[in-house]
């Protein structure tokens, strides 16, 4: 019975970190903008920033690679466009 | 010689990431949408998602404690709302 419920909220709780970036030579007219306005507040001893997405998801699936399987499908369907992005998964939960 | 350099190289090379995210309680609408949307792609076993923001810094110097303090510094003054949002740092390299 434990053992069930272990298993139950273990399949309801696969979490990822989704980190959507910029490929290396794609300028970034966004991060350009916040890293000119912290110079403006101060910050001297910056020397680049680039921003990127990053998404919290939580899978409902008893099968870690197969939520990853999902997880990967959904980088390439909508959350990152690969042919100016690169994104990467890690297992939060 | 060959100490300096690595120890110039070591100055000139502090990366950190930078992760923002809505607080738990906060409403996420833009993660609303993307989960809608990806619901409608036929991904059913999403349970929720959340958006949030990321941010790669370079900066200049070569103590560690004080460029995590100017990082702390940029989040406080721009890159996070700490009414509505945690940031997270970490070193990269």
């Amino acid at each position: 019975m434990e053992k069930q419920l272990q298993l139950n909220s273990r399949k309801n709780k696969l979490k990822f970190s989704v980190t959507v970036t910029l490929k290396k030579d794609v300028l970034d007219p966004q991060g350009k903008v916040v890293k000119n306005t912290l110079i403006n507040l101060g910050m001297n001893n910056l020397k680049s920033i680039r921003q990127g997405k990053y998404f919290e998801i939580e899978i409902d699936a008893n099968d870690e690679s197969k939520a990853e399987e999902s997880i990967d499908k959904m980088c390439k369907k909508l959350l990152a466009n690969l042919i100016i992005e690169d994104y990467t998964v890690k297992k939060i939960s």
